[in-house]
């Protein structure tokens, strides 16, 4: 079974638009919990990572807009990893209500690995096997991307 | 030969993050001033159409990171129309150095017009004269969406 | 004994800057969840509020920072009320880190109660006890305003 | 006479909350956009005096919300030295109407001058003596502090 995280957040007003709903890029911000949660929960710490001298920079976002979120609601941000590569990798995304039964938004993020100077390299090698666990097979990943 | 708007925004130390670059999601917020100053120029007021009771609500973006910005630096924002349907339409941006020599990012939103209810219609004829004038062809708008 | 609400946020890289630290105005943004919050351990939300037809606009902040917090960081929002009159009221936070050992930012906000239409009225009264119930007697609200 | 920098800045969508007006945080960071202008108008450029090694990180923030900007209006950012110490200085902001007839806000900054270690130092000498030329005289400075 692959592992999908599941985080939360609440909508503050700050995260809110004049249409009266959430502004779409936060949304895409909120990605960002869901991957570093997800990374948290199979034990990479993405700040040791930076100090080990690693980023993750991303090369891609793609977010489709279902439904609208508004102030105040508990929102369930689910994670997956799409497929690894030696030096990029691609995280799922959908985020829902705290029921999970309504979807607003889903979407996708691709990221390169790189050193501080935004040189690409291979993943490091425990983080890679770390990865690989709850990536879908290669047959998968060839299909996603 | 259809329009292209360039508008200019500079970097602010708020959009840059612990990577020293601009953060992700600050490119595609500034699609929004990308396709509002492109809707200025060809005589479309957004202020004024959500006066009239229309929005137009992301229904899809998408955004490909080729090069970071940093703090400072002068952008330029250039945007098209890729197609308008009747109750869509998709905006093609590029965000580059002010010379417009290197790209930083390419990408798309697409919208749908919608009442204030959240309800989607038709674009007011109006504005979706004015948007055809700088619309490709019918087949081109095929062949994109 | 008066409430002390205390919140936690993780600090996210879209919240930090090219110092490498928290940019400024997400502590203000963050003061945000404290009184929410506060709010909400009183019986009192905000949301619901507002469908009853009042806002609460901020009229005044301050802030002072201290320390800087940096990425990945859980940090600690303590949030209390420093006075509460018939038209207004005071929050002082502190936000600290997790064990609440140094603190990062201290601050107020002052806000009005108004309509929709930003009209300056009382505080609705099912509010403005629930809300006087943990507010310094009248004394410190004078020293303090 | 002292400088008083005016830049401006249009109101996103992205700036406003479910109120319909624009989010209280953005003021201030808006006042970021003021004092770097003001500063590159007197011939100190941020960016440069960050690459010789020194930050101004803010050590408080007050901010007086007086009116409610909304979408799209045109903002005018007006920006004033209050003093100059050795190691800190003041800046003053107001942010008015295009035409300067009625203001949203008015604040104040306080920066300490810091080297990337976040010690505390000094200002550059060829810094200090630039901005002492539009500061007021030390009387001032002194009511000020």
């Amino acid at each position: 079974m692959l592992k999908k995280n599941v985080a939360n957040v609440r909508v503050m007003y700050a995260d809110t638009d004049a249409m009266g709903i959430v502004y779409h890029t936060n949304y895409i911000k909120w990605f960002e919990i869901g991957r570093s949660e997800f990374l948290r929960e199979i034990g990479v710490l993405y700040s040791r990572m930076e100090e080990e001298g690693f980023n993750l920079p991303l090369t891609e976002v793609y977010c489709q807009y279902l439904l609208s979120a508004v102030y105040d609601q508990i929102l369930r941000i689910e994670t997956e990893i799409a497929y690894v590569n030696r030096a990029s990798l691609r995280f799922n995304y959908r985020i829902l209500d705290e029921q999970g039964e309504k979807a607003f938004v889903e979407g996708y993020t691709i990221h390169a690995c790189t050193t501080r100077e935004k040189k690409i390299v291979r993943l490091p090698k425990h983080i890679l096997e770390k990865l690989r666990v709850h990536a879908p097979p290669e047959e998968g990943a060839r299909r996603n991307s």
